[in-house]
């Protein structure tokens, strides 16, 4: 039993480190090695975690869906009658968190999806992580009363995904919080058709 | 003369195929080597157009910008009395070709904004081509009337970073261009409050 909790944390910590790695380094910089020196293991340990690149690639996929979903936190929005500006409110404190306290972990998302364009197995788990995230979008913007949920949650995740992108790989400083819950009311304003 | 305009027809060869490889094969696959041997080119030709990585990064970045600037086609956009219809239109052309025919140019976009988390030279470079389109852009919603152009600027570049984002790097198909038409439209009807 301690054993097997044990060979969990030391699958958390590698992954953890991958992804911090992949935020300093990009790429080029994760290699087995590298998270061995990093995590302060002894040499082969990454190697007896994920033994290929591409099971290290997909336990970092897998940890960060996790890590990401608990920092989104969007299946802990607002229920169905809360309304926009609740809504609004709760999806822009997920963003701020997402570009100021979590910004290592947004970069190596970005690094991932780059890298899944190239690796239909690392697609896979990529995806499934974003479909379930889509799936909760749509619910929430349906039960705002959007005409067309599928469309609008697009809408709503490329335009978080794009201020995430332009504040952790840009040249723009995180927007502060009342400016993040103004841009997404007006969004959902015009979705909404209100 | 004829030796200039043969070392930038050159320089734009090896730009380009580094740009190629960055969407096909990411930053690891991009090396002065595999730039030669790509652009059928004598081994060494990449050296003497960029010595070093870093100088083979600015020249991508240079030249990504130039060929960004045509596909998105910004200071073609409709004047000032043109109404925000005609607005989203264009807009909506643009982001459809950048990510259906220039998806790769898209990509390397990507690959190197990243790489300039990473690199403060390329992060100089890649900032000077991101601020002349944001004040394009800042210009067009300043023409339709916003109230906050800045802040909306920033708000219509993420919309459609993030939109380029999920479908060249992520499972979203290219929407089609009247989704893409109705959903610009519908984030400027909300910042404008119309």
């Amino acid at each position: 039993m301690s054993a097997s909790i044990s060979g969990a944390s030391r699958a958390d910590l590698v992954a953890d480190t991958a992804l911090a790695l992949l935020a300093e380094r990009g790429m080029r910089g994760l290699t087995h090695r590298a998270v061995d020196d990093t995590a302060g293991l002894p040499q082969g340990s990454t190697s007896n975690v994920a033994r290929t690149r591409q099971a290290l690639l997909e336990l970092a996929v897998r940890r960060l869906a996790e890590r990401e979903a608990r920092v989104l936190a969007l299946d802990e929005m607002p229920g169905p009658g809360a309304g926009t500006d609740a809504v609004a409110n709760a999806l822009a404190l997920a963003l701020h968190r997402a570009v100021t306290r979590h910004r290592d972990l947004t970069l190596a998302r970005y690094e991932l999806a780059l890298e899944a364009t190239r690796r239909p197995e690392l697609r896979t788990s990529y995806d499934t992580t974003g479909a379930r995230f889509r799936d909760q979008l749509t619910a929430l913007v349906g039960a705002l009363g959007s005409p067309d949920p599928d469309r609008h949650a697009l809408s709503l995740a490329a335009w978080g995904d794009g201020l995430m992108f332009s504040c952790v790989a840009g040249s723009y400083e995180p927007p502060p919080l009342p400016a993040l819950r103004q841009g997404v009311r007006e969004l959902l304003a015009g979705m909404l058709g209100r």
